[in-house]
């Protein structure tokens, strides 16, 4: 914890109800939704301004404490946990939507600006703001660009970073940065925006970006498919993308959408089960886009690919269908569920999965994993669910043997331990997973430019 | 030039066949498409392998040697120019196109592929590369993804960056780094791969790249509308764009396009003239999509928008059409034009061009002044024509002094004083229009990160 100086310190920079230090502010504040850190923050403190955000970061070079940015913190590796007596810096007071341009079709926001805000406003403009995830009513924009959330609809539209037009940082020195302006080009030397995307605080602070927004989708079809084997999903992943450009490819296992079917408020999609399920949905922008594809659908059947399906005829039932995927993490809850977020090259996932299949099978009969995930971008969730009879803490160790398994798998792969998830504590010691000895080096040395006294976010990444 | 001592290391290096000290290969290689330079380089090098990269680099940091990279060096900023005793290191003996995935969609290209060689290899699989410009024939990946080249269809697809899934490089230590690995998701730390494109060799040299790419798109409608406003060509742009997926959207003046009908190989693409003109490509997805096209058109006429226009009718008018505005470039060559490439907010570009033509026409009454450009995104090209009467040093140093009013308009307008042609030699001076000192400053620090003994393409960019 700081000494009483420093918190004298920070209720002179702030008003009185911006700073907290109250036992629930911090355990709040102090965490992500990972569940297995202790929070323990010396503060909260809520800036409102640019410059009060560059007042804390100043503050916190000439008394070396370390800050660690909040968001939505929905996080699941750690990244906005505050275990060490750091001081958190919220953004929940930074929610301002501007700046908005209907011909370049760009909106500013603060970085505490929640995903579903930003959606609604594009939507109330006649446009649309396309990362969309599970945690789109807490999460903010802050965190989404630090983390370079990825989500349901990447395969048509990219992860966050497709869509920062511009960024507002104040670097671990306290520099104001305004990078790119919300240009639509500008090769002027390195983007230090991209360097920005995806660096989970530890370089700086995002305070806003200008993100591009795009057109409102025509009407969406949503087909739920069931596939015996997993290996033909990746052949229906090309069969439908060969006539039809696709939102959403997402996949999950039986015993995942058991989970959903268990609570009761979505109904099994069709009698056929299988093993496995392909959800995918597409824009109806032509009059016969439903007969492509269920021309596709056809095909594939005859192919043995799939044994059943079922393509949406109406908003809700569209919805509905989505539930069956969306819900499975929140339906989990429950069994404190261990995430992995791995990904490889997309057409390598059948043999990546049956490789790992097998060696789950055999070192861990006893634990329930869970598949599922954004399987169109090589990128699985498995879920590994905690058995009653085993303390958390002995669960989590199981896992992190696990780990040992699942990324050396990956390592061979030439796959991510983490595709969308972020690094965070969670996920530090596997880094080199995916990265290398000399990556890792540049990093650090990048780190060191931005963040010379490291206050930034320290521990988390690096 | 560099010592006989380290010209005979270059030669147990290299094959005989693959150094080159010639006074042609001097001059050739030691010049992009800039022509304001004396080419001086030491050597031309051309490497076969990844280990030869490396050792050259090796050597260079050894020696204390200059090296510059060279591509198809279709550049306009200097980039690519050798003039102070360098060693060129050309990617021209590294073309190998492999590993095509077409699950995935991706394809690994050697940094010397030229860009035309993969829009066919791409075509020939059935899907397409759709980073397009007019250097196409000539133009290689390496430098491509180097410059973050950007051309005719930006508006949709983006700029080479969206397109690259992965990338080697040797930094200018001589290090090896094989960056994201092709894959759709990664968040695994700071992306270096993103920190290297538009580095202009300033960091390492880019070895080979994972591309992505994309479906082949439908037939195309192409239109070109007569404009007298400038300031209704941003309207034409919502109107359309609000009703179509635009492919392109491109603007020239009358004057421009007169250079090109000059030439006698295409007509006046109809009988109404206008200052200004606009075309704009998109894709025929419905059987309604040229319906769409023409009500939107009618509506913009009524309007006062436009005077006239065309919407092409086979693919060869298409193509006709395309001429107009592509051969503006190659047709003002023997005029030797000096070339501003400048970006602004797309909302912005009326006020903008309106204030910038009223200083030109005040202070350079004799100057031919062409606009065109790629202003659906913000996207200018200011051509000032030589008059016969002044000396080529001359109208350089003329053409700096206006380049002070034309950079001091976009640093008002929050601009980019290189869109998409990169900074080198030529616009080295005015990095502080766009780029903060801050940020300078930064970018400098992380060259030293990746290139601690400034061995790679000294001068440029910074």
């Amino acid at each position: 914890m700081i000494a009483p100086r420093l918190l004298a310190e920070l209720h002179a920079m702030f008003s009185a109800d911006r700073v907290a230090t109250d036992a629930d502010s911090l355990a709040r504040y102090g965490l992500d939704w990972t569940r297995y850190y202790q929070p323990a923050p010396s503060a909260v403190v809520f800036p409102q301004t640019v410059d009060e955000v560059v007042a804390v970061v100043q503050w916190a070079n000439r008394e070396q404490v370390a800050l660690v940015p909040s968001g939505g913190r929905t996080g699941l590796s750690g990244g906005a946990v505050a275990r060490q007596g750091e001081v958190v810096v919220s953004f929940d007071r930074m929610k301002a939507i501007s700046d908005f341009d209907p011909v370049a079709r760009t909106v500013r926001c603060q970085a505490g600006v929640i995903t579903e805000a930003l959606q609604q406003f594009a939507a109330e403009n006649g446009l649309y703001y396309p990362v969309d995830f599970a945690s789109r009513g807490s999460s903010q924009i802050g965190g989404n660009i630090a983390t370079n959330a990825g989500g349901i609809k990447v395969v048509r539209y990219g992860m966050t970073r497709e869509w920062v037009a511009g960024l507002t940082v104040v670097t671990g020195k306290g520099e104001v940065l305004r990078l790119n302006n919300g240009l639509a080009k500008n090769n002027t030397g390195y983007d230090l925006r991209h360097l920005f995307v995806g660096s989970e605080g530890t370089l700086g602070f995002i305070v806003d970006a200008t993100l591009k927004l795009a057109r409102q989708p025509a009407e969406l079809g949503v087909m739920v498919l069931a596939v015996p084997q997993l290996t033909d999903i990746m052949k229906l992943f090309h069969a439908f993308r060969e006539r039809l450009d696709l939102n959403a490819f997402e996949f999950f296992s039986e015993k995942a959408m058991r989970h959903v079917l268990a609570r009761g408020h979505v109904k099994r999609p069709f009698e056929g089960e299988a093993d496995y399920y392909v959800l995918l949905e597409f824009e109806k922008l032509a009059a016969d886009t439903e007969e492509v594809a269920l021309a596709v659908f056809e095909a594939c059947a005859e192919q043995g690919w799939l044994v059943d399906g079922v393509l949406s005829q109406s908003e809700q039932q569209a919805k509905d269908l989505w539930r069956l995927r969306e819900d499975i993490s929140e339906s989990i809850t429950p069994y404190k569920p261990y995430k992995n977020d791995i990904a490889v090259t997309v057409s390598r996932v059948p043999a990546f999965v049956e490789r790992l299949d097998a060696i789950l099978s055999r070192e861990y009969p006893d634990f329930e994993v869970l598949w599922y995930g954004h399987i169109g971008d090589g990128n699985l969730h498995i879920n590994i669910l905690k058995p009653d009879a085993l303390e958390l803490d002995d669960f989590r160790r199981a896992c992190e043997q696990v780990n040992e398994h699942v990324f050396s798998l990956v390592g061979e792969f030439g796959g991510s331990m983490s595709a969308e998830h972020g690094v965070g504590l969670l996920k530090r010691d596997y880094l080199d997973v995916t990265r290398s000895v000399e990556e890792i080096a540049l990093m650090r040395a990048i780190k060191a430019v931005f963040d010379p006294n490291g206050v930034m976010n320290p521990g988390k990444l690096l």
